[in-house]
């Protein structure tokens, strides 16, 4: 077994993170935060989400933030974008990367976006060329690859089909959701071992929820099978509004902690994120739900 | 890759998950999480360790709580142990089993124990020829497995030759203990690779802190590796008082919930370890460390 040399964690907190979150984090506290996570050595932010600012009042803002980004090179500026006129605003903003979502179950697919999942492939379609129009790469989440809160099982089969037909698209990298966080690391290793059969894996990221605790082991088997890029959410905030019972996130801090641990470079300094944790935890007044937070809580010590 | 059908889960609550807590849970108390835990399904539960009581004051009524237990037949009730004196304490409430503990790292030994390991090991031999003579079976504790607080590294050779100087000894089980919660799956996958190549693998359990959230995974690498006997705590409480930082044992209902999602049996009943985490996080008056625990306070449901 080799795992990795090197990991990309793509941090999602300010959008993943914060959507669920009732306490309205302003325009500028985003900034500083952000700011906090370049500090870190994170090479990949999704700032925001052009969504209806009446479904996620939370992000808003997302074209003020954008707009006041004081944008440093060697890191990526992503935004997530439901439908063609969120996409028209994220290149209003020159967001350095669009990304799109859709569910791998119907009835979730239906709550989240309002269409069937093939309407939703076909829009993703003309959105990705037109992406590709202005030069921008592209990013594509599909939500509920474990499980759905609404369908219970979702069939490997069907998963790796959807993969298929998103790359078919020519988009940059699909990211892979356990949007419940109900995976177990078994399934985990038998679904990638059947989707790396035809996808390759410099395509594929995985974005794991903490709700059962099992985030972490499904990271280890993920790299096991040679997956390199994890999206991560720093404190461990974060959830799906149309995801009953989904907490947070893995924790950006937890990940950063046992790929060090094993040895693997991140680039990341566990120290500012933990920083970061700190601010936004104060900000949204809640604990980071990191267990490494908790530590240094207790010990002052990483 | 074949993971066990079956696991035995025990359950270290009252003794570990108790032990570094500084609200005094009442005789009655106990007993009363101890039916609880009973009714779960549990077949092994740690009642209580025959320590000083002024070095551990809330286990300071092991004795009392011993008698007062209305024995269920298939469940062992053992009892943690550190000297002679503790032995006979042990033998006259007629624990089941009587478990010992030492540590791989010397100065975590002698903190712990206030003797070198070869003493430790020179009286757990006389201890176990005494269990013989009794009819009572044994357990032995190997601390700092992973990594000591005073040392750092520990010497995955000087750990299996300490096993097997104990299997020499002919202890029905070693628990092998990441007490400060610092190992990751790598290392206890290659840690338990050269271990079972010289102790047979139904003399080994494994025993996780969830310090920096890396328990679940750690478990479902022994899992891989064979193991199907973890130590765990309700509630996830716990940590060891001579390990600065250490936090809680891994959480017993995180795991049932993990090895039920793999379909392996258990024969634990999680609502009701649940129904025992949250009597006992009453008393104590802190939240129980699980993410079942907040998935169910947040959804109602499992």
């Amino acid at each position: 077994m080799r795992l990795p040399k090197k990991v990309t964690i793509k941090e999602v907190g300010p959008r993943d993170g914060l959507q669920n979150e009732k306490k309205f984090v302003s325009t500028n506290d985003k900034l500083k935060w952000i700011q906090l996570l370049e500090q870190s050595g994170l090479s990949y932010i999704e700032v925001s989400s052009f969504v209806r600012p009446d479904w996620i009042p939370q992000l808003s803002d997302s074209s003020e933030l954008f707009m006041a980004l004081n944008k440093k090179k060697d890191i990526t500026y992503a935004a997530l974008v439901p439908n063609k006129r969120g996409l028209t605003r994220a290149f209003v903003v020159d967001a350095d990367e669009v990304n799109f979502f859709l569910s791998a179950s119907e009835t979730h697919n239906r709550k989240n976006k309002n269409v069937s999942i093939e309407d939703s492939l076909n829009e993703i379609k003309k959105m990705v060329n037109e992406c590709k129009d202005y030069g921008k790469t592209t990013r594509v989440y599909i939500s509920t690859v474990f499980g759905c809160p609404y369908e219970g099982n979702v069939d490997e089969k069907k998963v790796i089909s959807l993969a298929e037909s998103l790359l078919a698209l020519e988009i940059d990298e699909i990211s892979f959701g356990d949007t419940i966080g109900i995976a177990n690391p078994y399934q985990v290793g038998h679904f990638l071992e059947h989707l790396l059969q035809v996808i390759p894996v410099e395509k594929c990221a995985m974005h794991f929820h903490d709700t059962y605790g099992r985030g972490i082991s499904n990271i280890y088997e993920s790299l096991r099978q040679g997956i390199s890029v994890f999206d991560a959410s720093t404190g461990g905030f974060g959830g799906c509004p149309y995801a009953p019972g989904a907490s947070g996130n893995v924790a950006t801090e937890d990940v950063v902690s046992l790929l060090h641990s094993l040895g693997i470079e991140t680039n990341v300094r566990l120290e500012d994120v933990v920083r970061a944790a700190t601010f936004i935890s104060d900000k949204l007044h809640k604990q980071p739900t990191s267990k490494l937070w908790n530590v240094i809580q207790t010990t002052k010590e990483f």
